[in-house]
């Protein structure tokens, strides 16, 4: 038991005060851990779009102040109540999303989308007794998807804990918590590519390049990355693209070129943008009789899919995706396991570090589209 | 050998001479089969929408004077140049798509799509030489999707007859080589509904009520028929359907009734009426996490589909199907067997029978939206 359990712990936090303002490093109170809860020391954490999506808050309702973070690796501090799963010393992934193992989603096989758990951006408490953790002077400090990894310690239900392999490093594994799970998942659990097969991924960021990292794992021989920007496609060499299309290349639909270029389709399509033109591209760029577009960007709320029936009644398929269709705490640890036994690369997801204390320079390389994923070290 | 191979043999077709007129039983020259070709007594065929819909015509480029039908049983009489696979005294099932087993569709597990023979309703020759079979007085009378089964004799390429069971009976089984299989496949093969699940099926015609037989026989616990006639509704319950929506009796969408009867969304839906309106309604009525929706019904040309991507991000899964995903000459002579082996009930669907002297009673039946398939006795 560590001397810590069952009290309050001061540490370091980065809070935003305000959106879009830079974090300020305080000291927080963080209250022990309540029924079903965890509190953990985060090690690492890195920095993801959503964290500066709600950070920017703009059009949404805003909830500050807020501690952000949500792809980090830690490790077990103190359990509340009812928690067996998981004991102090245990690795862990956070994840902005639960699983609860009790509810339909849990049971079903198909689905990861945890009534109790799914995630929730605007709940900035947890859900024990509905307030916060975090503190400063006895003012709270609200929680962002259930995780706040910008904290040395943190609180999380049980249901959004990974338990992971402990020998696995967690400067590198951090990051397999929410984008390069996201896209890997999306490929290897949904779009299924068998192998020899062609692979379109639309949106070369860090889940695009996932996906693509997902096709070459499942032995894809033709994987086609289609971005705006023409300056991801050396580094998307990396993660086996093998082909590029630029849609500003071309007069005609992106999907007609892709069409071209494969004789009827691709097998699969991922699409990582959630630019609703290019989720249609992505479907309608799809083969006949057998082609498996998915989607999983996050779409602009009023964005509407449009397509001729015909599409689909020509035997295309169209599945979205949730965090790649893992479950959070039954799959990730599997997918720590492809990175140990170097299936899965994740090394060249990682192109930053920070300290802790300059964590805002994260938000600055992703703010100008810098590099992959920044991994900012709570040590430092 | 036939005494009749390779001679033309005279016999009675019935004949649309124009668009809408009752057909007219007329004597016809039938060519022998040449390349790939195979000549077949239709013994019984029976009628399909997709029959009536290009004998109305409307809307489309006319080709006449035709023979309709592609619902049939009938036996090789003589088969052409190449043909290994048939001979003589087989019993068949005609189909209005075919399976010439080498294109990349046919190489697919996954399609029935076959590039060489799939269904084209414009064609009114043979793909061989691009001349009809039929004629009379020497003037051509055009084939209709490569079937024409409202003939005693007919010419077929070998990639669109499905060889059966010779004990099955034609006049019973013949029905499966359109719409009942259509529909049966679209549950049984692509839907795939769990043991104990929820299925929606939207329009109780023929197909509809496939549909239901296919989750009847996949051992759904709560199969919903949804359709704006409730005639349809007591029929419907001998092919498994357990509750029924009728969405006119509702103000709310019939997406949203399904879902509040569902705790959330049936768990599969399979959507037979074509209307662009029911198949986005089949799809919104899935529930998130693990729903699937399967469209059979063939849209009006100008439709289109649209939905908020976000119903697709909650991981539903939207497929359209072809003749059921069924490859013709693979797999329909299993579907026989289900018949044969008392699985599947092709009895119910069988409510009318006339002798091919009186074959437009048969589109008098359909036009009157009557009974569910009426079988046409060729030597009636």
């Amino acid at each position: 038991m560590s001397s810590t359990a069952g009290q309050v712990i001061r540490c370091k936090a980065a809070v935003a005060w305000e959106a879009g303002k830079p974090l300020v490093i305080e000291e927080v109170e963080v209250a022990p851990p309540q029924k079903n809860e965890v509190r953990v020391k985060i090690l690492y954490t890195s920095l993801c779009h959503t964290d500066v999506y709600f950070w920017e808050a703009k059009g949404q309702n805003p909830l500050f102040p807020r501690i952000y973070g949500h792809e980090a690796g830690g490790i077990v501090e103190s359990v509340g109540e009812g928690v067996t799963d998981l004991a102090p010393g245990d690795h862990v992934l956070p994840v902005f999303t639960g699983e609860c193992k009790e509810c339909a989603h849990c049971q079903s096989e198909e689905s990861n989308m945890c009534s109790l758990l799914r995630i929730n951006t605007d709940r900035g408490v947890m859900l024990n007794d509905g307030q916060s953790r975090f503190s400063i002077n006895g003012k709270p400090i609200y929680h962002f998807v259930g995780t706040s990894t910008f904290s040395e310690y943190t609180v999380i239900h049980v249901g959004c804990l990974a338990k992971i392999n402990p020998l696995a490093p967690l400067d590198k594994v951090c990051v397999l918590s929410c984008g390069i799970s996201t896209g890997l998942g999306a490929t290897l659990n949904v779009a299924k590519p068998p192998k020899g097969s062609t692979v379109a991924v639309f949106g070369l960021g860090a889940v695009g390049l996932a996906a693509a990292e997902g096709a070459r794992i499942a032995g894809a021989s033709r994987i086609i990355g289609v971005d705006l920007n023409p300056k991801r496609f050396e580094e998307a060499k990396k993660f086996g693209c093998t082909e590029f299309v630029n849609p500003m290349d071309h007069e005609k639909p992106v999907q007609e070129v892709l069409a071209e270029m494969t004789d009827g389709g691709v097998d699969r399509s991922v699409e990582c943008t959630g630019n609703i033109n290019a989720m249609i591209s992505a479907f309608e760029c799809v083969h006949d009789g057998w082609g498996v577009a998915v989607l999983v960007g996050v779409p602009h709320k009023d964005a509407t899919f449009k397509t001729h029936p015909m599409n689909l009644l020509n035997e295309r398929t169209l599945k979205g995706t949730f965090f790649g269709n893992y479950k959070p705490r039954s799959d990730l640890p599997s997918v720590v396991e492809k990175y140990m036994n170097k299936e899965l690369e994740v090394e060249k997801f990682i192109t930053h570090q920070v300290p802790f204390s300059e964590i805002n320079k994260a938000f600055d390389y992703m703010l100008k589209g810098e590099g992959l994923r920044c991994i900012i070290r709570m040590d430092g």
